[in-house]
Parts: C-alpha cells; structure tokens; sequence
C-alpha cells in the first residue's frame, strides 16, 4: 500500500505486537522518511537509538509501566472511555516492551535550540509513523517516559544534552487495527477568526 | 503525485508563493489528513483558522516581521548558511503574507492537557504539510511568531485556552522547490546504546 492519503486514514497507534522481526532494511526506510521532515534551522537534531535488545527493552518496558502507574493512569482514569483506558493501559504496561523494536526518539540540543525540539521533532515522528504504516508495521507515539529523562539518558547512555522526546514501539501487529476515529475537520476549523464556522 | 515516499522525500519548506487561490475543496482535503494525526488520549485538541482575508494575512505577516527581526535574526544570524538565512529571511519577512493562505494551527488547552500539546499538534502540523505536498501546493511550518501568543489571539479573537502553536503559509509555491537536503539517517541513529553506531 502505497497511497498517501490511505496512509495517513490508516495509521493508528498499535499496542499489541507479534515477535516478528523486523529488518534493519525496513528500519532503514522509516528512519530514512523520519529525516525528511521540517526542523527549525534545518538543524535536523534528531538522534533515533533502535533498541532491539530484550533486556533493554524490558527496562524501557519498566519505565514505562511505572510512568503510567505512578502519574498517567490516574490523570487518564475519569478521561478516557473504559475502552480506550484499557488499550491504553495495555499499552503502556505491556506492549512497549512486546514491540520486537522500540525506537527511541531524541533531541540533541546542541544542535537544535531546546526552544524548538518540539517542532523539530515531532514532525519526524509523524513521518516516522506514517512509514511504518506504509510497510505494513503497527508503532505508536508514547512520550510517557519522558518525564523521566534520566533513567532514559543512564539506560542508553545518552550525553546529557541528548533529550529522550518519544519511544516508538514498532512490530507487526498482534491483532488486526480497526480504523482510528476522527471528528471532522470542520468542527475544529474557523474561517478568518475563530468562531467564523467553516 | 500520490506515492507516500515521494511525498515524503519531496516536501519542503516554501518561502514564495503566487497569488492563485486555493479552493475550500483542496483546503478541506488537507485539514482532514491533519485530523487523521495521533494525539494524546486521542483528544485531537487541534483548532485550525484559516486565513485567507488581506488585511488579517498582513497582520499575521506583521507579527511574524516583528519577531523575526526583533529576535529570530539574531539569533539564526551566526547558526545559518548565507543562502539559508536569505531564504528565511524572506520567508519570516514577506512569504508569510505573500501566501493566499495562512493556516493558523492551535490547540485548545481546555480539550487536551497543556503538557500534551506539541506531541498533540506537530504530528497534526506534517500531515498537514506532507497533504500540501501530494496536493501539489507550498507550505511551511513556522512557529516564530508563537512567542507572540497574546497578539496571534487577540487578532484572531481567539479565547485564552485556544493557543497558537503554527503558522503555515499555504498556495501554490511561487517557483520551483529543489530537493530537501538531509543527512543520511545512518549518522544519527545508535543500536541499542548511543554511541553504537549503526
């Protein structure tokens, strides 16, 4: 599948994932498409650490999981439907660590300014998604372990100013991903200033 | 152009753009692809004006002359090539306005948590450019005049807890785009570790 508008309908987050490698060839392909985005500069301050490593990915897998139990769930709990919670909770607790590849993103910031490693990183992620959806992979944008930098810098060995922004897991699906559900565009779009409906 | 890798490895940023309009038709095209982005607790916290008035395009533009001028030059004096500072120059000065469109992409702090909204809003931001792209249009993700918020707000009467994360230009670019240049993701990309090289 090679349609860019049915990729973009099709990528959704993937929280269960089958142990079927995944080829440095195909890695190769999303990292390379994750470079093509836009970044302030053109400074391009993304560095990717491919954690194939079960051991490692067991720890991301903790950071994880203790991330969410310790502060996300209880934000997420009176939020989410029942439905989402759980997949979510899935997510974090177990299949980061299931995803035979976790990539995890960061943000050198002696190369970038620390002011736009958003901007300069999140649209890398986006391509990097939407890539693996291209080749038949399910990943997702988790960024619950960021809030804890430093064990994320100590487990990789990241040089203090190499900031973790997001873990990808990515992997062949474990089941197979209903399509993601949107609100029309038109309910969030304003014409000329906001409150002008479209 | 529909093919997803080439949309990827063609967008770039655009600093000039002619006058042609864009339809609402094209414009709805790319704000649903933009919705089609993940987003934490998929809350979609995304709002998009859509600027195509004279007189507000100017002030947008204003606003962006301001901070480039005032702070952006400064600072990107010494970082950037001659060519790319020239291009960037032009882009912050004049292509803002110059474009038939600016897309004003904001996120509504009342619908997803402040701490979410990049990771909520730039992978909207690259759908939304890589959608320009495959429909054959120019675009650019700036966020120089978000330092700016009050003045982005009360132009666009946007209510306090709707801020302005984007701008983005949008037409038809106004000559032709050269390629994207990058580094090879290879030099930026570690196995398991930083510092293992791939």
């Amino acid at each position: 599948m090679t349609d860019f508008f049915d990729i973009v309908r099709m990528q959704r987050a993937c929280r269960s994932y089958s142990n079927v490698p995944v080829s440095d060839r195909t890695i190769a392909q999303i990292l390379t498409a994750a470079t093509f985005a836009p970044s302030a500069e053109n400074r391009q301050p993304w560095e990717f650490v491919v954690v194939r490593d079960a051991t490692t990915r067991a720890q991301i897998g903790d950071i994880s999981r203790r991330a969410w139990e310790e502060h996300g769930r209880a934000i997420s709990e009176s939020r989410l439907s029942p439905e989402l919670l759980a997949d979510v909770d899935y997510g974090a607790t177990q299949g980061v660590e299931a995803a035979p590849v976790n990539i995890v993103v960061c943000a050198d910031t002696d190369r970038g300014l620390e002011v736009t490693v958003p901007s300069s990183i999140f649209p890398a992620v986006q391509n990097l998604l939407l890539a693996a959806t291209a080749l038949n992979l399910g990943s997702a944008l988790t960024t619950i372990t960021t809030g804890y930098r430093l064990q994320i810098q100590r487990l990789l060995e990241l040089p203090e100013h190499v900031w973790p922004v997001a873990v990808v897991p990515l992997g062949h699906p474990g089941r197979r991903l209903g399509p993601p559900r949107r609100e029309p565009f038109e309910q969030h779009t304003h014409r000329d200033r906001y409150g002008l409906r479209w």
